[in-house]
């Protein structure tokens, strides 16, 4: 039986019931740091168990050495008899199914949410977090660069974002952090425009909103281009440098202490001065780790202050229906009381090719 | 206000409550075909609302037109005030959340279950949802054959999926169905094997467990064979066989009116016969639709009937930990009594390379 690190201990103490009983996937990867699609995680202030089936063991056995965790084989009948012994359980209510919870009622136990504890630990980023969370923006960025040149007229873009993730998995990312978005023309103006069969003409902006993952933690990157100067796109251009300012103003002014609503404020009051606010339709972000929408929120309603080491997306946006869709976005931290990007390889200002 | 269609009258009456309330992605696709990473669906007897915010608006107001679905702008305070005319709401249990259902109980509404409704309606298959997932399966097969060709020693397994995953994106797919598992040599004895660094080397096993997704429908696939024959693989020859004789039976024996424990005793109890069954670590296999697990389930607890319009991966494997790992599996449909496999394009025989 290992000894508990700090932050399982830490953990265990602000969840404040006899246990932490975990089943969600990326909760369980969280604390014990090993993938899997199935399994069970107990927490309480001795010992943290993850029990897991066949299809798993293996894997776990190696991945878990040294790491403290106890492995125990086995499935939900398993969780249940090691759980037997507690009274009071904290689950994360917003990742808990109506179905499990019932079913722990009626085994009798008490129950109370244990999200609170959970985002107040995943809120603040380790190094090892933060390491792995610019590994995949370095990931996401090189994929755009071995696009660029790639491009070609006729191109549809299914078969560009096709490219974009096959580039990002050759960066070594394990995947998506989302479905990828690729918007040609006026398709940008949908802010979640479902990647369709539109093909790509000589002047065309073109808009990719993507992300990748290392280790289950997420990258999320916008920009918006154009393919080719026809000289038809003097407003897109005017309306561009106003999103570029618009996001470079976040990170020259958001400092920690700052809450979501401030930081959104920064960017949301520069286009009220330019009566560009009701085309930005969206928040100015959201924070990003082992899921690609996490905490922090950086909109009007967020009272919540950001604080060194938390990880979010600046991307303003300015969306005119049916005609144009302009977003940049990079994945950011705060570092010393101020925002660093983990971009460091790709464009922001616009780019013609 | 649009007529409501069959299909959704029946699954409002199967619901027995004031109306179905959705706010899960999947669920919100499954009725109204409309894919979006927020909203909310309210069904009653006579109308079948969506409530989506202004990034989908657009889209959903072009893609619900002459679908009898009514669209409404807004977020979830407009989705609770159409609510507040219901005394009782049927919700999934599985996929609504602690948080949700706590929210809705202390608005006073009457809550129960309303997957059942949902598991009964989405359990058969219309032929449009059929001929999606057969496009699926042939995209997948199609990859495959695009991708046979071009393996090389030394390439990485992560670097044999994002290949795999590029030509699925190239032959139409939308994405994976799920994180491609991709094992050379003994690797391929985790069922759940994490796709890694290791290369490729001459005479190894390679088993790849695959699928895509098509207007969100899935497919599922598991090909294992030899990149070339160094003469040292007979007991992998010899247990590959048994596979394919498992896999084979199954199709063969499998008739609409079985459960879903007889189904995987098929291939079990034949495992069972050569003294192999202990090495069958999982489940024969699951419904394939929307989501890549769903019903009916194919495993020796499921007294499920199998009926006509399911759709199911036949899926056998045997594993030898540390050894060797083999799994062939197709998805497939019960069509006039009989399984019918969507594999039409690729080999199940084993194939060396």
């Amino acid at each position: 039986m290992g000894m508990l690190s700090e932050k399982l201990r830490n953990l265990y103490t602000r969840a404040e019931a006899d246990a932490l009983y975990l089943e969600c996937d990326f909760l369980r990867r969280y604390v014990t740091g090993f993938y899997s699609t199935d399994g069970y995680v107990i927490l309480d202030g001795e010992v943290c168990v993850f029990v897991a089936d066949a299809r798993y063991y293996e894997a776990a056995e190696r991945a878990l050495q040294g790491s403290g965790i106890t492995l125990c084989e086995g499935a939900y009948p398993k969780a249940l008899e090691l759980l037997k012994k507690y009274r009071t359980l904290a689950v994360p209510y917003p990742f808990t199914n109506v179905s499990s919870f019932e079913r722990l009622k009626a085994e009798g136990f008490g129950l109370k949410d244990g999200m609170p504890a959970l985002k107040q630990a995943m809120l603040i980023k380790t190094e090892r977090e933060i390491s792995l969370i610019r590994s995949a923006c370095s990931m996401a960025e090189e994929a755009l660069l071995k696009l660029l040149p790639a491009l070609k007229e006729g191109m549809t873009e299914s078969e560009v974002a096709a490219l974009l993730e096959y580039e990002m998995r050759r960066a070594g990312a394990e995947g998506t952090s989302f479905d990828t978005i690729c918007a040609f023309g006026e398709n940008g103006s949908v802010p979640h425009h479902e990647t369709g069969l539109r093909k790509l003409k000589f002047g065309d902006p073109v808009l990719l909103d993507f992300g990748c993952k290392t280790q289950g933690y997420c990258s999320d990157i916008t920009r918006t281009f154009l393919f080719g100067d026809d000289k038809k796109h003097e407003d897109f251009k005017k309306l561009y440098a106003e999103v570029y300012t618009a996001h470079e103003l976040v990170k020259e002014k958001l400092v920690s202490g700052m809450t979501g609503r401030e930081a959104d404020a920064i960017a949301r009051d520069y286009f009220e001065s330019k009566n560009l606010a009701q085309y930005f339709t969206h928040s100015l972000g959201h924070g990003i780790g082992l899921q690609i929408h996490e905490y922090p929120v950086l909109s009007p309603k967020s009272e919540e202050a950001l604080q060194d080491g938390m990880v979010f997306s600046d991307e303003p946006g300015l969306y005119i229906a049916g005609k144009a869709g302009i977003r940049i976005e990079d994945s950011c931290t705060l570092k010393d009381g101020k925002a660093v990007s983990f971009m460091t390889k790709t464009e922001r200002n616009l780019v013609i090719l």
